[in-house]
């Protein structure tokens, strides 16, 4: 993407009616104040729509095939994967580190927040993504069970031990990257999940919570969620609210 | 890692009696000839066993504390992540594009082979990784029927769609790269784990499957594969052969 057209506004495919992963694209392209189209959520006869991202699972489209969205396109150049995208548009825009090492640990935290989503993805749809929630509603009883009490706060613990070791205001360097935005929004995503348990586990997590409402203050993001641009949870993203899941208060 | 000391090898952290997703850090570290300490496979009175593993768990460890294993270390420094580690190792040691979409490609690529490798895992631990399989096995046939049908065909006929695209022989770019290395073993690990399955797709991934033939034929993997630094794939590791939740034949 070297090589591409800077003054051209990115193009972002993802679904045009839930957040999902393109939402940890957005707080970037955001944050980083940087033009972008997010095409799907154009009118149908301006190119938008769901076709719009359907089109990539052809594999017809132009550049590597993309196994899934959210897609990036800088010019006529695609890249995919969320981690990835994150990685190169926050190393382009100076949301990472400048130092070697300090890159490749904002990755691996990228990557640590991407387990957890899929995690928190696969309390809802334990079986199969092709089956209705509604159709495996017991086994995602059980998984969301395991899920909060177990997977949950070793999670939290987890990123509060990162930010303690580094001084408690940002997971990597001296600076805002990426993994804070992207830990922003996973702690935003639970708390609209699993209300009940995220609670339970405040005192737990003080740091991270305390990075959470640092984020969201952040002037550019401020705007962001207050503007149309940004989609509200539902009960179609990977975070979703079912109270029977969430731990009895 | 960049200020580490070039001479020392790298220390991997992995569990000692699996494969699991230390493979894909082992086959970079010997295609690239690169010096390593398997840490976890040394005698406990040379500071191997899984205790050596388990240090990392309380995240009282040198660095940015680690989620799970498998674990980089060079000097000091540490690195976690799967798919972070491969690119630092692959990019520094020759098994990575020069060119920086074609890099970012390449990590996308290992994520989609994640993605993958997670998948697998939750064909036998749909529910949850904390309890037995057996008494989850239920659930995992089911999902693994769901993989099986849906998801696998799926996801083959992408990476073989990825090679048709890219002239059939490497992921991406005109040279071995730490993709090719990573679908391999994945490739090597469904079949171990899906052998009907697998049989029955092999018509509809010649690409992936001639690729995956090629680097087992590679001088410095086939000395691997041979070494007894090769863990046999086995009932703990992610790939696990349970006649059951194969297809019948």
């Amino acid at each position: 993407m070297a090589s591409s057209p800077q003054n051209l506004p990115y193009k972002l495919y993802y679904w045009p009616f839930l957040q999902g992963r393109g939402e940890f694209v957005r707080l970037i392209l955001e944050e980083a104040n940087a033009p972008y189209i997010d095409v799907a959520r154009l009118p149908a006869d301006e190119g938008g729509g769901k076709d719009a991202v359907m089109a990539f699972y052809n594999w017809q489209t132009q550049g590597t095939p993309v196994l899934a969205p959210p897609v990036l396109q800088t010019g006529d150049q695609v890249l995919s994967q969320t981690a990835s995208i994150c990685r190169f548009l926050a190393e382009r825009h100076g949301l990472a580190p400048d130092d070697e090492l300090e890159r490749a640990t904002a990755l691996s935290l990228q990557l640590s927040i991407a387990d957890v989503v899929a995690e928190v993805h696969d309390t809802h749809h334990p079986l199969s993504v092709r089956l209705f929630y509604e159709d495996q509603k017991e086994a995602a009883k059980e998984r969301a069970g395991h899920f909060l009490k177990q997977r949950l706060p070793r999670f939290l613990a987890y990123f509060e031990a990162v930010l303690e070791r580094n001084g408690d205001h940002h997971l990597v360097g001296q600076a805002l990257s990426y993994p804070d935005l992207s830990l922003f929004h996973l702690i935003e995503g639970l708390q609209y999940a699993f209300p009940n348990a995220m609670s339970d586990l405040r005192g737990q997590c003080t740091r991270v919570l305390a990075l959470a409402t640092a984020i969201k203050a952040r002037p550019r993001i401020d705007a962001y969620l207050r503007s149309p641009r940004r989609l509200p949870f539902n009960l179609d993203g990977i975070f979703r609210h079912y109270p029977e899941l969430d731990l009895v208060p």
